[in-house]
């Protein structure tokens, strides 16, 4: 029987599919889940041809707003992929239009997201027109992302939207995700890429882990030789300052605020290339090994080094933090210097080298204090002081009962940011995606005003064994599991299972949009990623 | 100081920079590594307008040879990249010419590489020319393969190859790798892309297991139902006749062998969809579940469908290797049917339902043989049988202690395949290249005889989390340590440490040759994948 299947017989198995797959459409396909969202079964065509996103009569911002005008295009792309115009032209009903309109109540078009940047919106959508609305561009920007995500495609092509009402605002109002541009250089254009595939997840912080031991990659106006010695290439593996401006203007159009983290005192072995006396020397029985240690706290040259290295910081990157590192220094080359215990001696320190660190430390806040920036620091820098006066928000990463230090740190009246959970370039079962969904930062005891200082979390993604050759797949769709424990409530995303679908369906999504976000388990995309 | 540093500072650095660098070009930088290779530090300049490639007059192939010609052009944008001639315009020099002559013993250019065909070359590299003799055409690829690596780049761009003698031979004659094109369907696009970088690597065998339970995307040309309606889509994610064409035909160029597999009589749930009573149905209480298992073995309807499938199979592979598969069968269901148990009955097989497997696969082995073809089957099928007359090559796979299988195997005189070691999906460490480095097929205790029949191994990239998202950066650069287990002396390649460095450098050759392979460690490569 099977031998004389025809053309026919084939055409038949696919309209048995066609029908069979019509019912599998979710429609509810929104990831991370909005906080409300009412959905109904009536549906509205979108056809390219006639429809139109616009600003409303009382939205603050109007046409000319760069974010939102730039948001419109990207937007329409992404609701209607190239060559996918469907088969609207065998209809020949006319055109109903369609507006997607939006107000604001700010007009921050011009600015850049801020850290009380409010990322509220309502969406509703109905017969002929989706109404947005939000009190800043930010929040715009984040329900022009929910309502792509609302269009979906029929089996023969043609753009759908349901009948919609969605209220929506972030759990956590700091969502990042850390890259790293020293243990390996990124080109340009896979951080862009990145802040694309940020954006569909909602992330709102890029955490700019820019230098470290490796290599320092960072094209400072002030200190060129930092990168001209420092960089694994002084001419193709820098960030020029126009690589670092348009990062951040990528980023800023997507409402991505930059996070620029120049770790110090450990992680500091590519600054002493550029930079002579920063790094403190080692030595052994009294004589100098040849080799350094973490930059050397006991000089007051390293002071106005970094005030003039930071100044430069805080004029490039505009966000309000600015991240000071302070992690895993190692204590030992500090401890065989003699130069170095005797200002131990005179500070009355003694040999208690936590202190020296605070002491650094403090200086660093100081300085970026001046400046006017919120400093940022791993927990290290908290658990190795006694009072912590001067800090702001801490950075807790360390493997164990995490939420113990999140608890301690809360406790101590800091803000946190938890990243611990979110490891994801730690080798291990790479495609177990629900360890990174059944996290939740404030699962420990703690009163509301302590809750509330639990400001976000952090998608890590270490640079050992990530490049532009394997960051996309490695951060996708894991990090959007993350994504969703920080923007949505809690209660609704709770279950693995009921997340599973609309996990897969979203990586889907991510697929069609050029990410090679790596598959969750067997199956199919209806578009397979094509950029092989 | 620093803040003075001027622009002549900035090249004086470079300067200084291309200096150093330019002690740590390695010449020997060939992966995997010749049997024999004796370089010198006498190098000479080639230039992309004065290099050609041409046949030497004793060769049996000459110019219009599809094989050698179509590689001569691979070959030079291989060793030339695109907008890399360097600075030889610089130089106002009359350019020499530089050929690299081939010559070959047979004509099999319009063949196809078959198991037992001559891999072997030898390649001279002096003043003015190449000279690379070979048996057949495949072992000239090889050569080519190694002389595009022998190529390298100074830091002003000008291409350079050292003297060099090199004579090459692989130590197995069977290096594969395993695509699964059913728990996700890869493009043919990512299938063609894997099998240059395999060419680059000099695997020669691309074992396609190319249906399983999930999907069906071969299309049959005898039963079109199976990927009609066991397909994930009948249209989008299937592999045309055209397609199966495309890549073999793309192999053969690059000397590498198509493997295909039809796993039977487990693996087999998405054959059910497109042929009825093919599988059998499983039975609970003595009623049926509607829930099927295992082929069923016991209808002379499933081997009248079996020769059919396969008989095409055999027309459209020309590779005289089939793969029946063979493993995890499932015996419950078997077990539940009360025809399977009535058959069994009949034929004197009781409760020993291993030895209906056996009987099943030695059917299949009839099959096939008759068809000329070797059959191949995963260790299982070995395992069950108590008499192995019938089998031919034994595909090791499991974990555990692989190589007392092995041993087994090959003392019952039967070939052997070896993967167990090589499971490149499974999750772990994944940047551990030096796991699947130091695995050597045989180090057992057995006699020469027995060692001869272990005819290689292969790279398995099993598809549960594996699509074109991940595909290529999951087995690059990580299968090559493997393919130098596989081609190279055992005794010049048991040092990790050693290997290192080269494999580094062949990994930036990848990525330079536009294959996203993952980094084994901090550090860089002078041309970054662009890829994203």
């Amino acid at each position: 029987m099977n031998g004389m299947c025809s053309v026919t017989c084939t055409m038949n198995n696919l309209l048995l599919w066609v029908i069979l797959q019509g019912s599998l459409h979710t429609v509810e396909g929104v990831w991370p889940l909005p906080q409300t969202f009412t959905t109904s079964t009536v549906r509205y065509q979108l056809k390219p041809q006639s429809f139109h996103f616009g600003y409303r009569r009382e939205s603050a911002a109007q046409r000319g707003c760069s974010v939102l005008d730039a948001a419109f295009k990207r937007y329409f792309t992404l609701i209607f992929p190239n060559g996918t115009a469907g088969n609207s032209k065998l209809h020949f009903s006319v055109d109903e239009p369609f507006t997607a309109e939006i107000s604001v109540d700010h007009h921050d078009c011009e600015g850049y997201p801020k850290e009380d940047s409010s990322e509220r919106y309502n969406l509703s959508v109905s017969a002929g027109r989706a109404f947005l609305s939000a009190e800043t561009v930010w929040g715009a920007l984040r329900g022009l992302e929910t309502f792509s995500q609302l269009v979906y495609q029929d089996n023969v092509g043609s753009f759908f939207v349901n009948k919609t009402d969605i209220e929506d605002f972030p759990q956590f109002q700091y969502r990042g995700i850390l890259l790293d541009t020293s243990r390996h250089y990124l080109p340009v254009q896979a951080i862009l890429k990145t802040l694309d595939a940020m954006a569909y997840s909602k992330f709102n912080v890029f955490h700019w882990h820019i230098v470290d031991d490796p290599s320092f990659p960072y094209q400072s106006r002030t200190f060129p030789d930092l990168s001209g010695k420092g960089a694994f290439h002084p001419m193709t593996h820098i960030y020029r300052q126009s690589d670092v401006r348009s990062v951040i203007s990528y980023a800023r159009m997507r409402g991505i605020r930059v996070l620029p983290e120049f770790d110090s005192p450990g992680h500091t072995q590519s600054w002493g290339k550029g930079q002579s006396d920063l790094l403190t020397p080692c030595f052994r029985r009294g004589a100098p090994l040849g080799t350094f240690g973490p930059v050397n706290p006991a000089l007051p040259s390293t002071y106005q080094f970094m005030a003039s290295l930071f100044k430069e910081a805080a004029s490039v990157f505009p966000d309000s933090y600015v991240h000071l590192g302070g992690d895993e220094v190692d204590l030992s080359c500090w401890s065989s210097n003699p130069s170095i215990r005797a200002f131990m001696q005179k500070m009355g320190f003694g040999v208690d080298f936590p202190k020296l660190e605070t002491f650094y430390i403090e200086k660093l806040v100081n300085i970026t204090s001046a400046l006017n920036k919120t400093s940022v620091v791993w927990q290290e820098v908290f658990d190795n002081s006694v009072q912590h006066g001067s800090l702001s928000v801490v950075e807790v990463w360390k493997q164990g009962c995490y939420l113990c230090e999140v608890r301690r740190v809360a406790k101590a009246g800091l803000r946190v940011i938890l990243a611990s959970p979110w490891y994801l370039d730690l080798p291990g079962p790479t495609h177990n995606w629900a360890r990174y969904y059944t996290v939740w930062p404030l699962a420990f005891k703690g009163t509301e005003e302590q809750k509330r200082l639990v400001i976000g979390g952090e998608v890590c993604l270490w640079g050992e064994y990530v490049d532009a050759t394997n960051l996309a797949p490695r951060l996708w769709p894991r990090a959007s599991a993350a994504a969703e424990r920080l923007w949505s409530d809690e209660k609704q995303t709770s279950s693995v299972d009921r997340a599973f679908p609309r996990l897969q369906d979203f990586r889907c999504r991510l697929l069609r949009r050029g990410i090679p976000a790596e598959p969750l388990d067997v199956g199919h995309c209806r578009h397979e990623y094509q950029g092989v």
